[in-house]
């Protein structure tokens, strides 16, 4: 039986006419029916004459489907299948919730820990493997990663696959490779095995093949192609591009299109963004359902929340690292703080590292090893992000001084960065009971103070820096406030 | 014989009318001439039937003088005096040099390195020489400081002499108190033995006794009041307000024309300026001779430079600390970041203090002892900017992710801040050849690279934060370039 949020897929095999071109020539897609509601779904050639049509079932119970095709062979294939309940821990797509907030489609909390590897996937089933390993142990739950490869500073390697059909000339950019994407379904699923987004970038300046500046109609077959292909996996998030001011060759309108096009292709309406280097595509645009900001500027994010009124996810904010570019050499120490900064504003952070290696495998593009001090305190993050109660998490403007987010009158996640108070008067809800925690960020430390608090709470503090404060409501309700409005809820 | 930059002082005693006030109802002044030069000073009443006239004689030779007054036996009353040279260590006020610095009256370099005790003169004898003390070993040539007393967190104490007459009823404002006055100078006066500027306030918000709304004309009669007593003092600055955008008493065309009152009286033409809280008063105004500015953009130093072509000081980038506000709690790490940060973009920084103390003797307000980190830090980068070549300091633009000021083609400081690369690769001149070293602004270490160096040169780093680098052009010419244009000079 298929699993919901699994893949349920249509092979077709037909012969193929030695003149024609079938990623181009032929048009498939299918109608997928549960009672009123019709799923429709592209499908694509996958080389040696088989056609696959791949649907994410994201409901339970049965389904129809009927085939569309120029080819009459493809043509009104009918079929039905039983869905059954998801596999354990698979709650398929992460979607926007709340507003400012993510949750997988079934509701299951989700709070993006990202991390970046460019094109990890580039590297050959060693290393990549290895990578697969690190990942199985650190904190992340989505990756920033490249359909196309990367020409740059400690990325001269040549890859072994592209996307492309390869001739004596160079690329057919009419033909795809299909042992490239196999191979990119292959890792993207080894990351959903491990409960990681996969980020995926379809657009990035660093080029020495072309893939950069093929032209609008290449474009748009391939971003065809590869929804074709890929919608169908539950963890995959589109990222329209790394850096899409840095590339020449595309114009605004061009990503206003492409956006559009997957928008009408992704049955599955798959998470959409974009990456700025220095001025930011307009959010605000409908078709962008997060924001994906490169800026050092974590103390902006409350006011990019309010602006934007969509989650905003720092996805590059520098690497942890110590190589001679100013954005890969921050220390282990500024990118904790940075996660915290972010997270206490309502936003959510990406980490990188970028540390010199006698073979140039640094993680932030080819994976490998992870040799940094900042994963272990982002994982300290997580867990704390995770224990958060469910509801909307705000950023929530108590002061210009302190960071916080939370859910008012419920759970407030306080950050005082590189400051030191020695105290801090809280002005909590008079109405209502709280538990306090002190947090040491660096050290990892939690220490719940003695009591409950309510009202206009002194809170003293270790004068040192990096603290944050976990203030949750208790479950007794407060003396004070008699005549207040009370908190009505579970 | 009177010092050039020293105090010449005309006395004058009458026997006082009691049914007149001579605080206003005398006008008194004085022309003093040398050759065809003359230069206009204002008189004042200081009590008990006195009068004086203060001129800084800032030219060595004879002067001359005649007084002019309303009163008969005030008025036409002439001298005259030779002035010798400066004693030793007094170069007279500080003026703007090259645009963007600062130097003494008499050519000698200055480069403020302040810190800011706000009431110190206001805490009695004992308190103020132990500041004084303090001061005579502290790395700090400017101290910001206010004429009146300060109502604020760890400050409620009682002055013990107001800048007016106390009456039964309150203050006469048509009355000043000269031993306050007197006070004041003679604070001042140990300020400059010290070889520290007294950057002094002279309107401030935080207030119980009634001088932060003060009518008009109280305000310019104090004004007239304040520099004609101090203006012959070489070491007075003019502050005209900390955070004058939380004054709503004042307008800003009070503020107008309180610079340009000062402008047209001060025969000293000490530096003005006026610090803010949220938005900058319009540094570009002609009146305002450097910009003060209330900040932690540090790295916005260079772009304000350039945007008012006027010296910028961050007067206020919050303070070491440990007290509960955000302003007052940052560590000794970041001060002395923000002090190097803002010195390799052009600009001019200032410390101050806010430990938590049981007698609530914090150093900003009320001076005292230091207890913080950043002093001895603050010390070293005192000498190496003390050490730099004659000539205009400014901001270089070398690329984004690294501070540089310095002397193009002669000297650089470079300052990589929290990032930790292991190498960098300087893009130096290539007609010359310099030296390099490296510096740890925590540690203060300072260690000179082997040989000397020109054009691109990669510069191995240690990998820590906090580095700098300072090149300087070393004797010999270098021997690539030949047939570029060689550096004309000493």
């Amino acid at each position: 039986m298929i699993q919901r949020y699994g893949i349920y897929e249509i092979v077709l095999s037909r012969t193929i006419d030695a003149a024609s071109n079938p990623f181009v020539d032929v048009t498939l897609s299918a109608a997928f029916t549960q009672r009123n509601r019709v799923v429709h779904v592209d499908g694509f050639y996958d080389g040696d004459g088989i056609y696959r049509i791949r649907l994410m079932p994201d409901q339970t119970g049965e389904w129809t489907y009927a085939t569309h095709s120029n080819l009459p062979d493809l043509d009104d294939q009918h079929g039905s299948f039983i869905v059954g309940p998801a596999a354990p821990g698979q709650h398929g797509p992460v979607r926007v919730a709340n507003g400012t907030n993510f949750a997988y489609d079934d509701g299951a909390p989700y709070s993006p820990i990202g991390t970046t590897c460019y094109v990890w996937n580039h590297q050959g089933d060693g290393l990549e493997e290895r990578t697969l390993a690190t990942l199985a142990t650190a904190p992340f739950n989505k990756i920033r990663m490249c359909v196309f490869p990367k020409h740059y500073d400690y990325n001269h390697n040549e890859p072994g696959f592209f996307a492309f059909e390869q001739t004596a000339s160079g690329f057919d950019w009419t033909r795809f490779n299909p042992a490239y994407f196999r191979r990119l379904e292959k890792r993207i699923a080894q990351l959903g095995a491990l409960g990681i987004e996969a980020d995926l970038i379809l657009f990035h300046p660093y080029d020495r093949w072309g893939f950069s500046h093929m032209d609008r109609a290449t474009d748009e077959c391939y971003l065809r192609y590869i929804v074709a292909r890929l919608s169908a996996f539950a963890n995959v998030w589109w990222s329209f591009a790394n850096e899409y001011d840095l590339m020449p060759a595309k114009s605004m309108q061009d990503w206003d299109d492409y956006f559009r096009l997957v928008q009408t292709s992704d049955p599955a309406q798959h998470l959409r963004s974009i990456h700025n280097c220095r001025g930011f595509y307009d959010h605000a645009k409908p078709w962008v359902t997060h924001c994906s900001i490169q800026s050092s500027d974590l103390h902006r994010a409350a006011e990019w929340v309010g602006q934007y009124g969509k989650p905003v996810v720092f996805d590059e904010c520098c690497y942890e690292g110590n190589i001679n570019h100013g954005w890969g050499n921050i220390t282990a120490q500024t990118m904790v703080h940075r996660f915290w900064d972010g997270f206490t504003r309502g936003a959510y952070v990406g980490h990188g590292e970028t540390f010199m290696h006698p073979d140039e495998i640094l993680w932030w593009a080819k994976g490998g090893d992870l040799h940094g001090q900042s994963p272990t305190r982002i994982a300290f993050l997580r867990r704390v992000i995770e224990d958060a109660p469910a509801g909307h998490i705000v950023p929530i403007d108590i002061h210009w001084d302190v960071a916080c987010a939370g859910i008012p009158g419920e759970y407030y996640l306080f950050y005082f960065g590189n400051r030191q108070p020695s105290f801090r008067v809280l002005p909590l809800p008079a109405d209502r009971r709280f538990t306090i925690e002190v947090i040491d960020t660096w050290e990892m430390t939690l220490t719940e103070l003695p009591g409950t608090h309510s009202g206009d709470t002194r809170v003293e503090l270790p004068a040192r820096s990096n603290i944050a404060l976990r203030v949750r409501r208790s479950g007794e309700r407060g003396r004070r406030g008699e005549g207040e409005k009370r908190w009505e809820g579970a």
